[in-house]
């Protein structure tokens, strides 16, 4: 059992009780392929990934990393920004992770526009199944970070309360940087 | 499946997750038995449920709703205040809740006091078997609310991050008055 030792692994836990074996289901930002690699798992050869990232080496690495696993069969790999979504996803989706900020090991002048990412999280409301979840990962120490967190929140408490569970999850014994997580669920 | 529509909703969503049969647990607060029926149910009978609450009617009503489920069997009644805890819990305890504030349909003068509160979550911590975890409900909207939740955030800031995970959880598209979670989760 993973620790809820930071934001991500909070993000897993959510997914982990959520999606299930046939799901379809997005990851927004793929990066390294990580949460991509946990939510094939999770849905199994029977379920629907989809995978969008801007940057070419993040779907290489990503591509990869699901092929090392055996599990690049119930992937679509979408290289293009996560604002696209609806170009590709049909409504139904179990859950959308979304990883802000810059790829991991990569540039880090190269970092997700807030203006880009609040029109993603609108498609992906919209597509969410009854009872299915946004999680939206957010990182305030690089440059663009806490403006990009204060459009997310802004966003998602502007989210009617009859339609959707917004919670916002902080540590409360780190630092004011560390990162945090937003869920958005669709009420059932 | 019960969506995460409030605090004591998304408490329920951390023990189902983390509590097993067998398991021994703590409803540091039971009022009214709900929490105290939750575990009955996830403990199952091999398991044991420690219930405490300092009024007379609230132990009452707990035995009253276990007995009508059939689970009192499991259940440890206790009229006594949490902050006497570690005198009937011994340590490898997987989950505690805490319910703070006042009993509902009970009298709203009766509230639960800080420092007994925080007395006894420095017990349930240092009872907690490793990954268990200490779910807190907070409640900001009556006389004495916020002055509580600000003691408990305090003590709850204060743990080591070596030792415990600590997240707050509030909801961005609800009044700032609406219960939240504190959630301590010792590290394995």
């Amino acid at each position: 059992m993973e620790t809820l030792r930071g934001a991500v692994p909070l993000s897993h836990y959510f997914l982990r009780e959520r999606v299930q074996p046939g799901d379809v289901v997005v990851d927004a930002t793929c990066g390294n392929g990580l949460d991509t690699a946990l939510l094939a798992e999770l849905v199994g050869q029977e379920g629907t990934v989809w995978a969008f990232d801007v940057q070419p080496r993040a779907i290489a690495a990503t591509r990869e990393l699901l092929q090392q696993e055996g599990r690049l069969a119930q992937v679509r790999l979408v290289e293009a920004g996560h604002e696209r979504l609806a170009e590709f996803v049909t409504p139904g989706v179990r859950a959308a992770a979304f990883n802000l900020g810059y790829l991991p090991g990569g540039d880090t002048t190269f970092i997700t526009d807030p203006a880009n990412t609040i029109s993603a999280l609108g498609q992906a409301a919209e597509l969410l199944a009854p009872a299915g979840i946004i999680t939206i990962a957010l990182y305030t120490g690089h440059a663009g970070g806490p403006e990009e967190a204060a459009a997310v929140e802004g966003w998602a408490a502007a989210l009617h309360p009859g339609r959707f569970n917004v919670w916002r999850h902080r540590q409360l014994n780190r630092p004011e940087t560390a990162p945090y997580l937003v869920l958005v669920e669709r009420i059932r």
